[in-house]
């Protein structure tokens, strides 16, 4: 597989840059707020969000359509009309208080790219003969920003879905059933929305990086090796609630400096570690008062690592540390598991026609930066049904998941032409 | 000064206890909560506990009325109509999840003492008759729970009101004007609670000891020297809200972090340190979420000094603490002063009449035990106005703020005792 671009012109591939950051704009109007970005699965801004999209991807010269759990999906058949597709996308739904590209940039460079690969010459000739089928879809929920759950869009394209999941609510207690009869999708079909196996080649996500990697390196463009294993608990620590004048330290059992230690634990053991990242998050005294000592004190924690060995190997020193701490200062503790998601491991072939676009994006003589993803992506449901691969566009200072997140349109401009030369790359392949 | 007993009938002081026991449960049923006991600053529950603390003072003999501060007042006038008044008291408030006797035991205990001292003979003569006036107070708060200052109820009587507490919030951001107004009270009379040193011939307090010190030394009662120095302060340490998963340890100003080291410096600082205790009863990240590297930590300080100068010194190091964890971590941070009271000494001759009446009560040839309170209490605020002393009652394991609080009956029986006594010793010095 080799880096050399097959051709296409430098400005046709700006002016794919400049639409995609035009329409992040647009997008980023699309919102329940007037003053913050906050786009949530099945809402009326998802509806809008989709209308557009599908308008976007018809323009690019794709067929379109809703799956039955609010997906938006576009097919360019490209000669063989019964043949596996390449998909490519990523997600339109936001946090609340959102950047503009996380997710949606994705989506919007992929129809680029089709828009890209499906050009004919005078004659009407496609000028890159595909072997597969082009897809983008365009993922109704990533985040779980309103049902508390991430990953519904593309758990259903995996045919991953758990029937318990129509019982979720929102804030306002609409379960996610009838937020989706409301939405105009029939919850009985789910099943309709899982694809075979068989009818795709792989899965093609561009998203920015949520991370400094690229941007200390000074790197547009990264190939993702893996997706972070994450796990996540929620800790109580329980000590006993005392006045806090009349209680001397010997007779104190207080829960907060047990879950202050444990936070402080949680920094120490995953630093000594490169390849995992732990957080506490939330930290809160139950029931606290400035004269109490604390009797009980909850915590949250995050973990991700690069490999789930790495993870687990992390978290059981956690643990032997909160045992040790709740010995020594008298405290009981439980956990609860909340979340658990092994790592997924990008496809090798995926990888290197990936390394190979970024190549031809690129000026340097350098390998491509290779990183793994400490957030999770869609990619991570797509895993379970066929080959994947994620290249990162650089992100200024790693800021996302707030208003300031930014790329720059240059940077885009690498990105398509990066993905576009994958897939040709993977074309020649798959011939 | 002696210690033999003026002659109160041992069943005449038993029924008294009993009576307190029996009271005591009876408030603690007038609560916000079902389930547990709370009775805040100027709530419907704290103008039903003032009513029904007026009536048992009107059966013990008082005339009572409230003042513009919602303290509830009884007097005994005995024979003497413009004699000062010894004033005796406590407060009804209570902290979240209370018991049933803190503060609360101290006012049922002061109209049991008014009743025995009020008893007349057949003809209708004063037992003992007193250069004094006798009044109850029952502060109107003391905790502090509602509107984050402790102490509001004696400040007023003491004079020493500060009108910017007016705008002071609760947690429905009701300010304690608005409060006030709506209990009946005029904010613009709050100069009337005051009173005159010339006034009052001293405050005398019981009070539950909220600490181990008599539990651990087998004793029912004890005299108490001082009150502790207290200060408290609210601190908040701002970092920088980053993702959790991209944000490496190398990029992360984690504020919940710096806040736990401040928490356990607390605890390190002033443990090394025998006449200061150290508490941090509150602390929590502010918009916190399992996946947010915390930006805003927010905690509570409480220091207990024996004297003004062992607090100062240890919040001295506590505060050079906080910079250089700000300072190595990236933090900054802001601290507010919300309380500082200074040590208040009790006065020799009150503690003399105290020891007295707990030698009548005590079967010990041993001198009564004598203890520094750790606690804030009313006596506090009145100290600024007149000469105060307080007795403390043992309460087991020294749980306090926390439903479990108990005392026993017999202890109780002694406390009424030793109080009515201490009276008549000062009735005695007095005449």
């Amino acid at each position: 597989m080799t880096g050399q671009s097959s051709g296409l012109p430098a400005s046709l591939v700006e002016a794919t840059a400049q639409r995609v950051m035009a329409r992040c704009d647009i997008l980023a109007g699309i919102s329940a707020s007037t003053t913050a970005i906050e786009r949530v699965h099945l809402s009326s801004e998802h509806a809008r969000a989709n209308e557009l999209t599908a308008r976007w991807m018809a323009e690019a010269g794709m067929m379109t359509r809703v799956d039955a759990a609010g997906n938006l999906l576009g097919r360019l058949d490209t000669g063989h009309p019964d043949a596996p597709a390449l998909m490519l996308g990523s997600h339109l739904d936001t946090v609340p208080d959102a950047g503009r590209y996380d997710g949606i940039l994705g989506v919007l460079v992929a129809i680029e790219v089709v828009r890209l690969l499906a050009r004919r010459d005078e004659d009407g000739r496609a000028i890159s003969p595909f072997p597969f089928a082009l897809e983008v879809i365009a993922f109704a929920d990533e985040e779980g920003t309103r049902f508390g759950r991430a990953l519904l869009g593309s758990s259903a394209v995996a045919g991953d879905w758990n029937t318990d999941w129509w019982e979720l609510t929102d804030a306002d207690g609409t379960t996610l059933r009838d937020a989706s009869l409301a939405f105009g999708l029939d919850p009985e079909k789910i099943g309709a929305a899982a694809r075979r196996a068989d009818e795709l080649v792989g899965y093609l996500e561009a998203h920015i990086e949520q991370g400094t990697g690229l941007d200390d390196g000074r790197e547009a463009l990264g190939v993702v090796t893996s997706i972070a294993s994450a796990r996540r608990f929620e800790i109580s620590v329980h000590g006993e609630r005392r006045h806090a004048g009349g209680t001397t330290f010997e007779r104190r059992r207080d829960a907060l400096l047990g879950a202050s230690e444990i936070a402080l634990a949680v920094e120490r053991i995953s630093r000594a570690q490169h390849h995992v990242v732990g957080t506490v998050g939330r930290l809160q005294t139950v029931g606290g008062a400035v004269n109490i000592v604390p009797g009980e004190t909850r915590l949250s924690l995050d973990l991700r690592g690069e490999l789930d060995a790495h993870r687990d190997a992390v978290w059981s020193e956690i643990r032997a540390e909160i045992s040790a701490i709740g010995e020594r200062r008298g405290l009981t503790w439980t956990v609860e598991d909340v979340h658990n998601a092994p790592a997924v491991l990008c496809s090798p072939d995926l990888i290197g026609a990936i390394e190979g676009g970024i190549r031809t994006a690129s000026t340097s003589v350098n390998a491509p930066a290779a990183l793994f993803s400490k957030a999770g992506h869609d990619a991570m449901s797509l895993g379970k049904l066929t080959r994947v691969g994620m290249l990162f566009v650089r992100n200024a200072d790693g800021v996302s998941h707030h208003p300031d997140e930014s790329v720059l349109e240059d940077d885009v401009s690498r990105c398509i032409r990066a993905l576009a030369e994958s897939v040709i790359l993977l074309a020649g392949d798959h011939a």
